[in-house]
């Protein structure tokens, strides 16, 4: 813990590094012009002005650390690879120097057995390459710069030939360009994995929700993804960071395609804005990820794993000069909204100046505390064209999910979906049958647990296999309410459900109880919930009280006139 | 957010205070000596050189400050009182200045009807005054010095007359003493109280175990405390806070005396080490509470509540100079434990270095994480002579209550408790009969949920009351599991159980069905714990490798070979 590290630029993610260091007094210089983000919050370490491309400061910063690290891509490699010989440098400059030119990265990816985007390299930012790109690749392509491109800038997207001209021009500044194979994408996630010394480790898989290119918004656990994909997202994550030399925290940018497979899109040698939300979110951040890599301090998996579900929002700056700070100031209201401000002078507009994150007990409470400020930051926004890389904003998420193998079972219920709705509790129906759609069974079981679900309720009547095979496919608890069928007793029904196999169990009501279902799920919810369990509390107490008011009448009226106010 | 922030003393209270500031890049200027702790972490404020006591210097922050508060309550009410004409100082110099002369406090305390222990000053530090007020008080008695008295310094026990000597030998330095009835308490609580400009708020009730007068550990939520017992520390602590004017956070320390009434010990105006463990455990930390106090932002009662439950040590110096540093060192091994080192210079013995938090799930986990950490601080120590504020290491709080009706039914749930087991999930057995103990039944049952069980496994055969009278007295998920009795195929068992009236449900299993009632019962743990859920996911990836296994052998060998291996 006594290495003096030395960062590469000084922006928000210097910053970061710099406040998980200070925990363990860890002594961080900083390379960057002025007064930047990462020097505001740290005396310990000897900062040095200049800027993080100057080759002598570089050599300077490299005189007075044991260990040089980047929060930035675009540096000088040459001056790295130099460097290294007196000083370790991790991320290595390999890594860095591949990651930096985007299209030797996926080169190298694709070397690697790394499914990526089909791109292809244009030898001069001409027309005729452009065209020649496409018709290999088929439009539309993303002409893309090869270096220096963040957030959006040096894409642009060339669906006919008429864009040709105007990409081009676009992006001529910079020299060299590539295409890229259009993705077509329904949804974008992100792994930060941990590449030590010895083994490669990855956070939780996180959905990301770009607008104008620029990352907007991240909820972990992505939303929606069935835990096969989220497991292919987290190997094919490691295996992307695994191909390259060094040790350090990566972000690995993902396209989840419509057919459920996954590309990488592009992978950055350093913390990443996607990873925000594990300073509050995970046991360890990826800061103290970053440093315990580069430093050779113990990591497992373990240590990456979630506390909370969070969503992260970037405070950007807008088209006043204090935008940003209205939203950081509205944001406050809440303080379940953890408010990060970098100290960044001047704000331009699209600029990161902050971010915020909530963490609560399920992603559906969270998104609800975030939302406000995803409508303040929205007011007065034109309309947005609905890019692909936009999700539509969800609705309350359901926590119960209540399964019936037909709909002439969905009347039987309507008691189970009055007693939800009555304590709050957000819920979903589905007709999946065992017999009829096994399949559809199967898919839906196995992802329902990823989505947000807490507990299932099934019901089902006759050979009752419905909440059974439910059970098998879902470490949720699941419900069985036997219902009556038109012929018999329904003693087939409850044996179908009750007698399950050692190692699958479900949990049984009466005959037709929807209502007992209900308010065990709400028991099942309440058990990890202190607030659904005082709700609880407070209806098992009315509903003493209605028993103790019927008796109070009974003992006044005597029966008689009880029995005919009851009209018997 | 604009205001600059003057806070009086730089060690580790400040550092993490301007931790919390730095977020919001709120500029803190810091008043202290060298390069203290706080001055560390932030060169956003403009710190000054001096002692928190030095007239001059308090000045000059107050110049360049636009609130002044303090870190620490040893300071000098005068300038205080004088500098409170040109810059607002919270809390009031009123406060500060009552609460550092601990009998003045304890007077202003008992004026306002707060319980706190007998006290009686001594007019002179002679033996004569201490026989006084040992004959009204009643030997022993604590003396203790007004003034400048922190970590059991300026404490002494005086058992018998023999001890007067000694007494006021030790604390002879201190000009000013008072005598206080001593208090026979069985733990010791803190709560961290807010006054913010209108409302008076609390942060959860923590145990905290003292050694050689020094905090050690602290435990949040409280061992053993019971929901009455934890609302009447918290009314306690806001009562007691109430009194004062200004706004802040301030630490109460209190007494849990054996016949579970409350005294309050003393009270800190400013952030304290029993709010440590608020960095990681609740929404809203004792730091971003005392700025949010002191700025006027935003803060409720929900701002405070836990996210999980934690541990805190202390790291202190110890015999050798980087004792504490060996410490830090061997918590990185588990990076559950969020290691803060303060970057104090010299380590005296007995001096806080920094301290360690530990959340997890369940407080049963953060004490198994945090033991490794405790056993070497313990290492070497001479045995204690069990002061009456250390408590002895509590047994692990079960989460499963397992009740049956006859000790004859506790060899049919023995896989039961091999799989919580299995699970890591701590459990307890009880034998209460609906029959024979139906008083005993209620009573537990009524109190089960406050205890920190969050599911409970009944099983009874025959008339089987027992789990739906259980879920007749609590909002837990109760799972019955039908035991067959001697007589009958057990469907006297089964429908007693299952068929409960709607409004009241049982989650029931198969006859016998004990494993389907453990594995139940994780599920619906897991419905709330991610983390058990993921236990729970690999147990069935487990558990469909082993049919495969079987069904490739099947395959492999023919069934008649494999039924010859089964011996049939």
């Amino acid at each position: 813990m006594d290495k003096r590290v030395g960062v590469l630029g000084g922006g928000q993610l210097g910053a970061m590094l710099v406040e998980a260091a200070n925990q363990l007094r860890i002594p961080v210089n900083v390379l960057d012009v002025g007064h930047s983000s990462a020097k505001q919050v740290s005396s310990i370490g000897t900062h040095v002005e200049g800027s993080f491309k100057d080759r002598d400061a570089i050599k300077q910063l490299a005189a007075i650390s044991d260990l040089v690290t980047v929060e930035i891509e675009h540096v000088d490699t040459e001056i790295l690879e130099e460097i290294s010989d007196t000083v370790d440098v991790q991320p290595s400059w390999r890594t860095i120097r591949t990651i930096q030119d985007k299209y030797a990265q996926k080169q190298h990816l694709h070397e690697y057995g790394v499914a990526t985007a089909k791109s292809m390299p244009l030898e001069t930012a001409s027309i005729e390459e452009l065209k020649k790109a496409s018709s290999i690749l088929g439009l539309p392509v993303m002409l893309k710069s090869r270096r220096e491109a963040y957030d959006g800038r040096g894409n642009f997207p060339v669906r006919t030939e008429d864009d040709f001209k105007p990409a081009l021009e676009a992006l001529e500044a910079n020299k060299s360009l590539y295409a890229e194979k259009w993705a077509n994408f329904r949804m974008e996630l992100a792994v930060m994995v941990v590449k030590t010394k010895e083994i490669v480790l990855s956070f939780p898989t996180t959905e990301t929700v770009h607008e104008n290119s620029i990352c907007k918004l991240t909820y972990t656990p992505a939303r929606g993804v069935s835990n096969a994909t989220n497991r292919k997202a987290q190997d094919l994550a490691r295996k992307a960071v695994a191909c390259f030399p060094g040790k350090g925290v990566f972000g690995v940018e993902m396209f989840l395609l419509e057919d459920d497979s996954l590309l990488v899109n592009e992978i950055a040698p350093r913390p990443h804005n996607s990873g925000h939300y594990t300073i509050e979110a995970c046991r360890v951040s990826q800061y103290e990820a970053h440093l315990s890599a580069i430093l050779d301090l113990p990591l497992r998996q373990e240590d990456l794993e979630l506390r909370e579900p969070a969503v992260m929002l970037n405070i950007l700056g807008g088209e006043a000069k204090d935008s940003h700070l209205q939203i950081a100031e509205a944001a406050l209201k809440d303080r379940w909204l953890k408010v990060h401000l970098y100290g960044k002078g001047q704000a331009r507009k699209g600029r990161k100046m902050g971010h915020i994150t909530v963490c609560a007990p399920t992603i559906s409470e969270a998104e609800r505390r975030i939302q406000p400020l995803i409508d303040l930051v929205d007011k007065g926004k034109p309309a947005q064209p609905n890019p692909p890389t936009q999700q539509p904003t969800k609705p309350t998420r359901p926590l119960v999910a209540i399964v019936m193998g037909s709909d002439s079972d969905l009347p039987k219920l309507a008691p189970t979906l009055q007693i939800l709705h009555d304590f709050h509790i957000p819920y979903t129906t589905r007709i999946t049958s065992a017999h009829r759609t096994p399949a559809l069974l199967a898919s839906y079981a196995s992802s329902v647990a990823s989505s947000g679900i807490r507990c299932v309720i099934a019901a089902a009547g006759g050979a009752a296999h419905l909440p059974g095979m439910f059970a098998a496919y879902t470490p949720l608890p699941v419900i069985g309410v036997p219902i009556l069928p038109s012929v018999g007793d329904g003693m087939d029904s409850v044996l179908s459900i009750l007698n399950m196999p050692r190692g699958v169990p479900v949990a049984t009501v009466g005959l037709n109880n929807g209502v007992n279902a209900a308010l065990l799920a709400v028991r099942i919810l309440g058990a990890g919930d202190e607030g659904v369990r005082e709700r609880y509390g407070r209806f098992m107490r009315e509903a003493e009280e209605g028993v103790r008011e019927k008796d109070r009448r009974l003992v006044e009226v005597g029966a008689e006139e009880y029995l005919e106010g009851m009209g018997k």
